[in-house]
């Protein structure tokens, strides 16, 4: 629950100045325009809300409301698209604020095909990009993560992933600009060169590599950044792991681990669980209508449907014939061996894709798609919504089981149904557990949230942090980063006070206050 | 030349207090126990050497030492080892600073077999952490440089390079520990939590992500870091391709970048001209005794040499024997197509390696050695020198034939001859021109000096940045990066400024200077 909110009328001075700067078509100050800025999800009454929306058009309009933010002192929040709809979406942590939506700054700049490389601006959305690849005739592949309405950079910039062999999306950049809270430009990489010919291909100067900075934080505004794309394999082989039962799901854990480390599975698996498996395909109420928590016998009904099971894997080869055969066949043989296990798979030519039907097949090619959305419907239909209280782990049974074990306990005591979808990299995984409730059921929506503040410190002392966190607890997760009294916090809140002395970039974002806020 | 120094006596209070703190043995004062903690390869006279050397043993010194540099406003420049000696060793570009070596925090902390990852202090050289891995049964391979007596810590933070599929060292690490000017540690990552469990499996915590803050920079001193091991490869396959001629250098760049891009070849390959591949074996005088460059009939007699060329380039697959069959075949089919090319392989079981004579060989199998270290023997035998002059730039024929012949042009104009190794990665890569000189010739060691300023601006016209620079020109490279008006400099400065308040740490490292400096 928001109670951090700027007063009445704070931004009426600089709301003309703004109109001024940007055109008063890009300055939306209606309920009904800025209703696509804010929490899509949030519980009715005080909650996360811009006071109004900015949407400027070129790094010279970004530079000109940071001059009348800086001269009002007043915060502005940025997104890119705020697509990011378990984390708060577009809405601002401290309600009343400005929120800069990038959206309009949505050209693809370059797409290098020798390099495998694209430059684009952050109202790219991974529909934008595929677009443009497609209309111009690239032959190469992108990363998208499920829903393709996100923005390229934003969802870099918050650490999020893709599902193909560069699914790393941050660390998958080369090169930013950035505009700083007094409006200077800095190019990163090599990118600070006046002929920046090695942008996009060589993540480093001489000096100092600030791009991390600049992820998860409120220390600059991001208008460009370089995008890793891939050749179209010769194979495109996605396959599914079923494990129809729960007590092998950590001895599955460590026969993934290795194959994972040494990139047999090259790109990022997803893990999910038999309510995450059917909320894909449709809502709660087709499997049971109780209003506690789905029982074991249901379950065991989800699990049993073909295609599904307690757990499923999606995950896919891609690569030349004969490395995809030897692969499949040494990842048939691993997760056979696993009692309860069975693994399928298909296989595409490349260079030449079928229009696929599956929405999984899609995402693993970087075709992108709005078809699993369909994940937060589980309760409230149309109207569901969703928190991600999302863990990172090594990819170990013992810890997959005690992340399952922790957040399945703390979800079902309130009701609420557990939905896991884990994200797996090559050293870690991202235990998402889907908080679904349904927006119009307010009393859910308020022990959804509740339910997720719950777990937080329980997961922290297993050692489990939060990899990203939702507006409403921010601030908690950044205490938990509480090594030598908060020295992360403390190393942060310093660069934030040179960066931005005025204060004005996001306050509060994940957890990063400015010194006005932090003594006020 | 150096003209910055601090006048003599200016640390004489301090060194007093820093014996107290660190004990007597620990502060080196003596010209005799700092000649190895200065450059190497520096010409007789005024250069950049040491006031007087630290050897903290634990954080808690470090704290100790920075307190007193504090106090005193005395510079300390920090190295792991000092042994990037292409680049000024462990000089400070203050002569007369304190410099502080972390060669006795030599400890291994942790091997997570599992999960192939390492914990190390900054005094571990690659030697060290090869025989930890030995003497403790672990069945993991490393990565090294072409020298094992640097630091695994320090090569990383300078973006340094080793010849394995994890040899892109800072891209591979996984959490840092450092201690900020005041004395503050700070974890990176989720070793920011109390418990860190996940601290060398996640890379980033929530929040900003400071970790290339640290990298070729004097914002911290980094005392621990996470660094990526990898299981051992069924088959081992170190190969060569040579080109016997120049003509078609270009056309084999652009058959090589798609096969690094695609990862066909997973490790960093090299690829040196016909100078350095001699080098590698001998001096020059079993080749040419003349005092200008050597001529082209030479190298051409260099380059008829079994197993030379005009160009060699090492390489070398790692995996299950199909992957390795197939990717080596699909090698051998684009490289033997380029006119004048040829291509060998020889294969080890990776489980079971031999005692390899080549040093190659031990290098891309992660084996530390000093062999190599023949190279810079050139011209003046056991008293040979070399700067590295070293651009990055996309793998790309037209790129690697014009810094090919400017570099060649500027040295040969000079008398010095164009030794080349250049270092390719998944999108780029890096033109070293070992400008190699004989230490005792004071005439040619000032001139290779003069060739390596003097290529610098044409370089950077053509968009080719160096990657890291000798202490030397730090400050002109710095100024090469001038993109609105230098903004990576006004930006590095910022944060210079804020996190060392008192300049105390390496004052000058890549044209970064204190405030004090800079107004003084």
């Amino acid at each position: 629950m928001n109670q951090d909110a700027l007063p009445p009328g704070s931004l009426d001075a600089a709301i003309r100045e703004m109109e001024a700067a940007l055109g008063k078509d890009n300055v939306l100050t209606e309920a009904e325009g800025m209703a696509d800025h804010g929490d899509p999800f949030a519980p009715p009454g005080e909650w996360y809300s811009p006071g109004a929306v900015l949407l400027p058009g070129s790094v010279e309009e970004v530079q000109a409301l940071l001059r009348i933010a800086n001269r009002h002192k007043t915060p502005i929040w940025t997104s890119s698209q705020g697509r990011n709809k378990g984390y708060g979406g577009g809405a601002p942590r401290v309600s009343g604020s400005f929120v800069v939506s990038l959206r309009r700054m949505n050209r693809v700049l370059e797409v290098d095909e020798e390099n495998c490389m694209a430059l684009v601006e952050p109202g790219v959305r991974f529909f934008d990009l595929y677009e443009h690849l497609r209309s111009t005739g690239s032959k190469l592949w992108m990363s998208v993560p499920d829903l393709g309405g996100g923005s390229v950079i934003g969802n870099a910039l918050e650490h999020g992933v893709g599902y193909t062999p560069i699914g790393d999306h941050f660390g998958q950049h080369c090169g930013m600009e950035v505009v700083l809270a007094n409006g200077d430009v800095l190019r990163t990489g090599m990118g600070g060169m006046s002929n920046p010919h090695n942008w996009l291909i060589y993540p480093h100067s001489a000096g100092p590599t600030p791009d991390g900075l600049f992820t998860q934080s409120n220390y600059g505004i991001v208008t460009k950044m370089g995008v890793s794309l891939f050749h179209a394999p010769e194979v495109y082989a996605p396959g599914w792991f079923m494990l129809d039962n729960e007590e092998h799901f950590g001895s599955f854990l460590e026969v993934l681990r290795p194959l994972m480390i040494d990139g047999t599975i090259p790109n990022q698996p997803m893990i999910i669980n038999a309510v995450c498996a059917a909320s894909a395909f449709g809502e709660r109420k087709e499997w049971y209508t109780g209003e506690d928590s789905i029982p074991e016998e249901v379950l065991d009904k989800i699990a049993a449907t073909p295609g599904f099971g307690r757990w499923v894997m999606r995950f896919a080869l891609y690569g030349d014939a004969p490395v995809v055969a030897h692969n499949r066949a040494k990842i048939e043989k691993a997760f056979t061996a696993i009692p309860g296990g069975s693994v399928v798979f298909e296989e595409f030519d490349g260079r030449n894709l079928p229009e696929f039907d599956n929405p999984h097949h899609r995402v693993q090619a970087g075709i992108p798609s709005m078809a699993l959305d369909q994940m937060t419907r589980w309760y409230g239909g149309e109207e569901g919504g969703h928190i991600g209280f999302s863990c990172a782990m090594p990819i170990a049974g013992k810890d997959g089981c005690a992340i399952r074990d922790l957040t399945r306990k703390v979800l079902n005591e309130r009701g609420l149904d557990y939905s896991a979808a884990i994200i797996v990299g090559k050293r870690s995984m991202i235990h998402v557990a889907l908080v679904v409730f349904d927006t119009k059921n307010e009393r859910q929506t308020r022990e959804a949230y509740a339910a997720t503040k719950a777990m937080l410190e329980p997961a922290a002392k297993l050692g489990y942090g939060e990899y990203r966190s939702h507006l409403d607890f921010m601030d908690e997760v950044a205490a938990l980063y509480d090594f030598n009294d908060n020295a992360q916090r403390r190393f942060a809140e310093t660069i934030k006070d040179v960066l931005d002395p005025n204060g004005i970039l996001s306050p509060g974002k994940q957890g990063i206050w400015p010194k006005a806020w932090r003594e006020g």
